[in-house]
């Protein structure tokens, strides 16, 4: 068991998140009787395949600790896992990734096809941007305004998109430290430092002390999630990862943390991210413990 | 010659706008030099491949038909091209349309890979809400809302990338009138719909009569576009459309207004909307006379 999950307190709050969360996303999407129905279906399956939903539980965790009404938090955390499920469905694609399973299950080019995982993910996308530009949620049209400009951002060219233009380019070359940690906060960082973001914006914060220690927090957070994603590439539990092998970053020849400083060095590497992420937190009281529980599950999981 | 372009003042409006919205392009797409440079350039390439610049025309002339400042319509028009720029390079992916030319030149994924040209689309699809979302060009943060919101669901699973997934499914069918209809109203009528209304917008409009006119006349220029494009694809110049085949549709036995009315059946078609697009603007004087030319224009089109 994971040791951040051995707090009463935390559990709750991820199991009854993880929950809303799911309502709410299956509220969200197109139901499958909604036509083209196969197009829908396939962008259900993508989404509601189970998955951690460590993005949704940073934008509601955040939005605890400064004391933000959860409603005004479930369209930002929804649109941030359709922004993830997206870039996996097209990852996951032949001239991507080619993978054949995902969490266990077939990839959504394998459970559909080709040209409607291309479009189911183009699909999520947009979605995405349309349950934060939507009214009657509640926020101000100003930080909607901020939220939509950090999801653009944080998902575009200049963020996880193209942080996977890099990884992609980076196969079969070798990268020093620098350059991977630049390629990871692009490929994933962004979109964590958005999650983080999305709720100080709900909290109508975009600048200051604690928004600044916050993201600081988040860039740790963000950083020592990839370092332990490699970790687990190499040594997980492939029935828990539900990866289709093991070691598969190093057989494609992928750059990584566990390449670059060995797993036991990768592993002191993310001890040490968690340390930082924990002193950002440092001016807060227990309103922070879930994000404190939260760093230490991302770099503790086993899966 | 298009008989629409024997207007000299409309000729000057295309000129200039078509110039404007390159301009704009230029200056809001990612420059070449940002970091990833290969993402960059295809996103570039995909984008700043001339075209006919259609969508933005529109959102330009409802704009002057409603004197709309042309600075208030630039970053919507160049959302809309955005999007409808990254769309055709999902489309002519192996797994969609496979096709290698797209306006005479390589398509993306024939010019860089198939990896960087599923990216291209996802990060030119990011950008078109950024640069909606993004403050600073003059609009209201609730004007700017309501045109994301149509961007969104225009784009989505249930505007254009639902009427894509039909196509799809389509292939090999035999369709309705009414149902090809519903495809094509999805696949480009709704983004067509969409120009006019970020032009409304733009001009403090959702409702009333002048609203509903206007989208009167953008459903049938959509239809009539739609109509038009499957007439060229039967008997247009391969110089002027810069496609790979003549009749490409009815080989891979793709439903088209051609094969369901005839040639001359779908040449009634075309002008019957076109005059129903022009009853719908009658209303309106001398400022609508773009909005006229333009639907001509649409209609009696060689390329």
């Amino acid at each position: 068991m994971d040791a951040a999950m051995e707090q009463p307190a935390f559990q709750t709050f991820c199991r009854s998140h993880v929950e809303r969360m799911e309502g709410v996303l299956g509220r969200l999407l197109p139901s499958e009787e909604i036509l083209p129905a196969r197009l829908h279906r396939a962008m259900r399956y993508s989404v509601l395949a189970g998955g951690k939903r460590i993005r949704p539980l940073l934008v509601y965790a955040t939005g605890h600790c400064l004391g933000v009404a959860v409603e005004h938090l479930d369209r930002p955390a929804a649109a941030l896992e359709l922004i993830h499920a997206y870039s996996l469905v097209h990852d996951d694609l032949p001239a991507m990734d080619n993978d054949d399973l995902r969490r266990g299950r077939p990839t959504c080019h394998r459970a559909f096809d080709e040209a409607t995982a291309i479009l189911a993910g183009d699909g999520l996308q947009a979605l995405a941007f349309q349950l934060v530009a939507e009214a009657g949620w509640g926020m101000a049209p100003e930080w909607q305004l901020r939220m939509l400009q950090a999801l653009a951002a944080s998902a575009g060219s200049r963020g996880m998109v193209g942080g996977q233009a890099i990884d992609l380019a980076a196969v079969g070359h070798e990268l020093a430290l620098p350059a991977l940690e630049t390629m990871h906060l692009h490929k994933t960082g962004m979109l964590i430092r958005c999650a983080v973001q999305l709720a100080l914006f709900a909290a109508g914060q975009d600048r200051g002390e604690q928004y600044e220690a916050l993201l600081r927090y988040a860039d740790r957070v963000g950083l020592a999630f990839q370092v332990q994603d490699d970790i687990l590439d190499e040594i997980g539990d492939l029935e828990l990862t539900g990866k289709a092998m093991q070691g598969a970053d190093r057989s494609r020849n992928k750059p990584s943390f566990v390449t670059l400083l060995g797993l036991s060095g990768a592993q002191d590497y993310a001890r040490r991210l968690l340390e930082e992420a924990l002193a950002a937190l440092l001016p807060w009281g227990a309103e922070a413990d879930h994000l404190r529980a939260l760093a230490r599950l991302i770099v503790e999981r086993s899966k």
